[in-house]
């Protein structure tokens, strides 16, 4: 019955009037504002879901292995049994969809077995699935050229952040707050070193010229992006350090940037109201960003 | 259309056929089958989502001015805006489903926008709001006898505990873990201090007959049972000191228990495979429960 709702001409983000989404649920492609899921769903009820989000440029999806490779992870961690070969589906979603730029995302929840209870069933039922696309521009974005303006926040979250949960809460709330305070984002710090932003893992190039950069053992996600752009960071000659830096190191570095998947490189102009340098975007940062991107246009 | 569910009758929770449930979804009775939310209901996508439990006893609602007041703090703590009278859907929810024990859970969301985005659209949207019923003994249940075995946790949850949302999943990770070790649940230690159980508060009588309980003022959930237990040991004559208590206090108390809205005050007489005094449920708790037995019958 929705297979009849075919290819969806959505190729401008900022059109006034979106085109309905095909959204894929549990192996049935459905139009968005019929795609639902039961009240007794585990991601609802009690948060045991994981998500990732996969960029598509030129209508191509990128880094997929990393983000699977993620995936399996998070599923183990949140006690959600799923295995899937997702590419098929992406790529359909993304044709569906006519996906130029933008991205795919996944949501796998712990599944409805009809009623509420904190215990799974025995054996437990099966996950809920969910597929949409989101039409947006990566490469060409304003904030790539006029820089990310942040606050500092502390660090509240819980403690087990290696895995991608919809426990988001708390970065939806710290959002909020760098809204209302006039600005882009917020810079988590727990325990005297900064973690990572509320949806990107953060980085500096500090006053040696050192990109530095949280370890992904603990505390912050391991990020997909920041993969690509400490390897490239590398193959430009940077030295990396993958170890926590405090604010004061934040505040003296020479640079400082975000990497997510969404967001790709994007450059942190200041923090707090004060400046990072001279207040504009580094030039370490601009190239690792351009060199990121000619790979994933080279389709690498 | 869901007006003709009707009444259900459903007091015997052991049941192996569990009639269909009538469910309230934004001002409409439904099926429990047909009990839906969107795929981008922002409790599903980032856990902005709070609930309450009220419990139910001789087909009446208990503590429910209590529990709207705490809802009202969770509301406001996950940054949702809605204010509704409750006690009309409850009490309706209760009658349509025959309930005579069990409880009513309602659920409110940040609303669906019909897209992700973490930060709400401005204004926000309507929440997404969720009322169900579940029938379960409350009163005559075998752990009151036997009481709780549980082990102790680290507690790697999010901060902001003060408020009942449905960032659950570190709970549930808990609480499968207590089910693998062969007990019954887990209570959660933070900075050498017991702050709760996974879905209860946490009391000890210590060594000195003092009734020790977390502070509600941050890092736990504010109980409403737990109100009620200490007003009754304070009644009883019992002195009770609201501070953290550590696990070694534990370890040398008279007695343990929990309190919550679905379990009332349980005696826990096992910790890490450790008898508590001589392993049987505490006078003082059994006498706790008991006087607040006999107060929600008299529908106080």
């Amino acid at each position: 019955m929705t297979e009849t709702v075919g290819l969806v001409d959505k190729v401008d983000p900022t059109a006034d009037a979106i085109a309905m989404r095909t959204i894929w649920i549990n192996g049935e492609w459905l139009p968005e504002n019929g795609a639902k899921v039961s009240v007794f769903d585990r991601g609802l009820l009690f948060s045991q879901s994981v998500y990732e989000v996969v960029p598509v440029i030129g209508g191509r999806l990128v880094n997929y292995s990393y983000h699977m490779a993620r995936l399996e992870g998070s599923l183990s961690l949140a006690g959600i049994s799923d295995a899937a070969d997702w590419l098929a589906v992406f790529e359909e979603a993304v044709a569906r969809n006519g996906l130029i730029e933008g991205r795919v995302y996944l949501q796998v929840t712990g599944g409805s077995s009809g009623d509420r209870d904190f215990l799974s069933t025995v054996p437990p039922c099966p996950p809920n699935r969910i597929v949409f696309t989101q039409s947006a521009p990566v490469i060409d974005v304003p904030a790539a050229k006029n820089g990310l303006r942040i606050i500092l926040r502390e660090d509240k979250r819980w403690k087990l952040r290696t895995a991608k949960t919809t426990q988001l809460l708390y970065a939806v709330l710290m959002k909020e707050e760098a809204r209302a305070a006039g600005v882009d984002d917020a810079w988590l710090v727990e325990d005297g070193v900064i973690t990572e932003a509320t949806s990107a893992n953060a980085h500096i190039i500090d006053a040696r010229g050192v990109l530095v950069s949280h370890p992904v053992t603990h505390g912050v996600l391991p990020g997909v992006t920041r993969i690509c752009a400490l390897e490239i960071a590398r193959e430009m000659g940077i030295a990396v350090e993958e170890r926590p830096f405090t604010p004061d190191e934040l505040f003296a570095a020479r640079e400082a940037f975000v990497s997510a998947a969404s967001a790709l490189v994007l450059p942190v102009v200041q923090v707090d109201g004060k400046p990072i340098d001279n207040g504009g975007p580094g030039t370490i940062t601009s190239a690792i960003r351009v060199a990121y991107v000619k790979r994933l246009l080279a389709g690498q």
